[in-house]
């Protein structure tokens, strides 16, 4: 199991690319779009998350816009889940809630659907990139808002320097490679 | 055949939701979010793509954002392919090649990273909707300036009375359901 995810995060760690300063000066962005490209590192993306998740219950994977909807989509295929979006303010067409939240590079809200989980269903959110942990805690908190629960977390990237882990409460989080 | 086709367009028709006036007074929206939800569908809508897209050899499937990124993610990983965004100008790290067009709602400028495809590869184009075809002609612009070719193009809804097909070319099109 240990060396499984050794060998995923060399695997991965190999078709990502750093991109220094940006979006910002300082700000060493991890670019997963080489990782996407190989049909061999996606899919071994997709299926060692997937695995990941194999023992928790859930009904919906939600995925955090844009690039969460890359792997978020993906998984909830290949593990046969419903997908539910989570998107910034204004791109949803029907009612939703909303909430305001500080990220890495300032401030962003985020939007749901209203009806987009019931009442005491179960989620697993996913996202390309965990850091600050502000996004992941937004679209949790907007779950609960739901009355839904959040069973996981699954990044592709996890950056170890920013804890974002301490801001997503006492639920399984697991990221496949970290920096 | 057409017994599949006819029902993979009810199937998918009774998840998909009709939002008057949005984002424009007068425009009728095809909301897939229910669909997306809802495990079946959003199986059998994956599957159906996969399907039509079966006997077409390619490389990539690219994804237009945001939500081709989750029907052209999720089918990139059900048929073994890699994927590639085409994104809305400003949000891609490295270096990229851009195009500016007109779409129903306004103008509209989309990028791709420089290298995300390659000279002599061939690739599908995704997206969740086809009107115009505005926006699936820019993101082919974008391919046959990499010198990559464009093989074919899947959508789930198709907005008949737009004669999108018309904008892009020679090139076979699907879509799993017609308004």
């Amino acid at each position: 199991m240990q060396n499984d995810d050794a060998h995923i995060e060399k695997l991965l760690k190999a078709k990502i690319r750093d991109i220094p300063d940006y979006p910002k000066p300082g700000i060493m962005f991890r670019d997963i779009t080489p990782m996407l490209k190989d049909p061999s590192a996606f899919g071994a993306c997709i299926d060692a998350i997937s695995n990941r998740l194999s023992d928790t219950k859930f009904d919906y994977v939600v995925g955090i816009e844009a690039r969460g909807f890359i792997i978020g989509a993906a998984v909830a295929n290949k593990m046969g889940k419903g997908f539910v979006p989570v998107r910034k303010k204004g791109k949803l067409p029907y009612k939703t809630i909303a909430t305001d939240y500080q990220l890495e590079y300032g401030a962003q809200s985020v939007e749901m659907h209203e009806d987009a989980v019931e009442k005491g269903s179960s989620v697993v959110i996913i996202d390309d990139l965990l850091a600050t942990g502000g996004t992941a805690a937004a679209a949790s908190f907007l779950i609960k808002s739901a009355g839904a629960q959040v069973r996981g977390y699954a990044f592709v990237v996890e950056l170890d320097g920013l804890n974002g882990r301490t801001r997503l409460g006492n639920v399984p989080v697991t990221a496949l490679v970290r920096y």
